[in-house]
């Protein structure tokens, strides 16, 4: 054992009792002071999130004119093109609108919303997920049951299944009711609501990552021949036969 | 190949060339606003860190009067108690301030001052270990050098050596100048800089939790005779030979 600390200054009880007391008053004005903090940066986000909506509006409707805009920053993004197998890329060359919304108080979550264009595939125009962050923290999530069009609900059936596991797979949403467990995995992503999907990693790259900034991603792999290639008339076309030429 | 999207409205090549240009304005307007709101958030910060500083001084002046708060604090800190050894624990029985110091801008990092009582193991009543974030977003970090007293600068030797590794300990800083390996492994902390200790484990808990609200630590294990047990005469070496016996 030490020697006691002999420059301590010896208080008596009656005014250890008030040291406490005080350190506990100022601990509730340091608690008080960190709260009113948090509350004003959250009023500093909500003013910038109103602030930004109208933009994020007109970027939007700008990129639902450009063929292949999202389908093309998917690809182009190093952490999502790993996961996307040629079922999800089937469907989401269809994906004209990608939209974030912040919940009003910021912290209790947001939803993305994915606006497609007619498809073979599905009946919805929006699908919507949707993540929550509970009284308790915790999150959950909730996604549009998708309607499959029976005939060609997964996509045209490609050497691709091998990129994905049954175990993957097999975990289904409770709110979508068809047996289509053959999509790809963004598609599981979407549609799982409990196991894999209600983790938000592919969520959080889309809020915090893609949406900040889509127009980088999409540059990103056809900074080359933008300039001159973008506007051409089978344009589109070309640069989508020119992925699935790279991939095979 | 899915088929061409068919509702897609085509632009044509100037009309493409303009879409872009909008989007990256827009994208402009939509980063102008996110910095924007960074900074506004960053003053809420410092306007609040000012606000705290007179109650944190208070704190600590009226903390520095209670005999062995920091080390109770340490011992009671889940994360923290499982790395201190016996040295540690005799060094920090005078352990009387710590004070943690925000860099006035915030982001770029932050010191934590330890106010020592005149003490058998070093000469230092102000040891300080300062984190910088520089430009690149590197951590750095450098600390006082520790002038020890040689006849007694490891604390008093026990069977605690057994608790750390030689790789552990060897790791010495380059501005400390004794060759005193032998103290623990919060000492071992303070005083590298370019290994384990630089990395800021201890001190994002110092500084994100502990500091935050000290005297929950303190009053963890001590709510039971707190009421009429912390004032009396040779109460704070009672204290302390009880966690002796309890680690015995
Ligand atoms: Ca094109
Ligand atoms: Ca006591
Ligand atoms: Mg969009
Ligand atoms: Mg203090």
């Amino acid at each position: 054992m030490s020697a006691p600390n002999t420059k301590q200054i010896r208080l008596d009880e009656a005014e250890m009792q008030k040291a406490f007391e005080v350190i506990g008053d100022v601990q509730n004005e340091i608690d008080r002071l960190n709260e009113q903090a948090s509350e004003e940066i959250l009023q500093v986000e909500q003013k910038y999130n109103k602030l930004r909506q109208p933009n994020y509006k007109k970027r939007s409707d700008l990129i639902s004119k450009i063929p292949s805009f999202w389908i093309s920053v998917f690809l182009n993004h190093p952490q999502l093109s790993s996961c996307l197998d040629q079922n999800d890329e089937n469907i989401l060359q269809y994906l004209k609108r990608v939209d974030v919304e912040e919940h009003d108080d910021i912290k209790s979550g947001y939803r993305i919303k994915f606006t497609f264009d007619t498809n073979p595939y599905f009946d919805n125009d929006v699908i919507v997920k949707e993540f929550s962050v509970t009284e308790s923290s915790e999150t959950t999530c909730k996604s549009t049951a998708i309607r499959w069009k029976n005939e060609a609900k997964n996509g045209q059936s490609t050497s691709s299944s091998s990129k994905k596991s049954d175990g993957e797979t097999r975990k289904r949403s409770h709110d979508t009711e068809n047996n289509n467990n053959d999509h790809g995995a963004f598609m599981s992503w979407f549609t799982d609501t409990n196991g894999e999907g209600s983790n938000d990693e592919f969520g959080e790259v889309i809020k915090d990552d893609i949406f900040v900034n889509p127009l980088q991603y999409y540059l990103a792999a056809t900074t080359n021949d933008e300039e001159e290639g973008s506007g051409g008339e089978n344009d589109e076309e070309d640069d989508l036969e020119e992925k699935e030429d790279e991939q095979e």
